[in-house]
């Protein structure tokens, strides 16, 4: 079987489980991973966790912000469960981050150094230059940053060059995928615009040959 | 049965759910109310709310901080459980914070204007007049301010008079509790200092003794 080079992150932002065991089994091998969020973990348990990287590899997107203390027992029980990555904030401080990355082990850590709606100007905006050197001294996997903002996402890419760049924004935020790739991303996170399609793994094959033969 | 008039909130950060049941069953009438954090979320789900709400009031420590889509979520499914009330960020901004306020209806939204470790000295300290402004416009309920730094904890009160105060960084993070109360704080949160007592029942009558004379 021929392994599919996708860039592709397909959010799913529900509450169904069997949607999304349904969904992961049946598209798995065609992206490069699913993003399961807090919703999906408050129906089932973070045993969801498990049962999607069955299927796929997973980033669990819990935008981990809290003390060092309880950062860690979060980042423990998502490696305890088989993540591929998790998301975490760096606003919190660089203490709570190293946290994570520590109790995270194999699991990659992405930190959020930039917001895709429009009250991320309120404060994060702002404090880029400082959330990106907390995400490199706590040594972090990679970072998040708008595909809706191409000139932010080119800043970030600029900023950290040796860093992965995970990008929100796309679809129903307005941004574009291959622009995202064009300008810093390494894989751009898609939701509703896969899964509501009436053939997801259509939309999904579409969506990696769009992305194929862009590179930043 | 005399009403008590408590001050306590009692941190169960802990992944163990029979513990978490067995601990509220007994001691649920002493405190004014329990917080669950994401460990008990991600081993039992959201039901552990409810589950806990049936002994004590719940406040659901969340620290949620998503964009407004993902908030409104996470926010319904607490409101959804019963819970008395919910711990938001402010720092993603005003349009995340607000729909977690629309989103929890009844819930009593509670939103971090200052933390209570070393790394929040790193973004969160100097944007604590920005995150009071956002969570004055926002409609919270209350704020969450450090008790173990007590300037930080009279400079939120004094900008937000009105507002309820529930204030971590007692007992193991160094702060005092009748120390927080008399400078601010309307609730103080201890965790291990009462659950891994010998005699949790009579530890929590003593905070409370402690506490019942203290105005601020």
């Amino acid at each position: 079987m021929v392994k599919v080079d996708s860039k592709l992150v397909i959010a799913l932002d529900v509450f169904d489980v069997d949607f999304a065991v349904d969904f992961a089994r049946k598209i798995g091998r065609e992206i490069f991973a699913i993003k399961i969020n807090w919703p999906l973990v408050m129906v089932r348990g973070s045993s969801i966790i498990s049962e999607l990287s069955r299927y796929s590899r997973s980033i669990c997107d819990l935008k981990i912000a809290d003390i060092p203390n309880t950062n860690r027992l979060i980042a423990e029980k998502v490696a305890e469960n088989g993540a591929w990555g998790v998301i975490s904030h760096a606003f919190v401080g660089s203490d709570s981050l190293k946290a994570v990355v520590q109790a995270a082990g194999d699991v990659r850590v992405f930190s959020v150094v930039a917001m895709s709606h429009p009250g991320s100007a309120d404060l994060i905006s702002s404090s880029l230059e400082n959330l990106v050197k907390i995400s490199i001294e706590a040594n972090v996997y990679g970072l998040i940053a708008p595909g809706n903002d191409l000139e932010m996402l080119r800043k970030v890419k600029k900023m950290a060059p040796g860093m992965k760049i995970l990008s929100p924004g796309i679809g129903a935020q307005g941004g574009s995928a291959s622009h995202a790739i064009a300008n810093g991303s390494d894989y751009i996170i898609v939701g509703r615009a896969v899964y509501d399609d009436p053939d997801p793994l259509m939309k999904a094959r579409e969506f990696n040959r769009e992305l194929s033969n862009i590179y930043h």
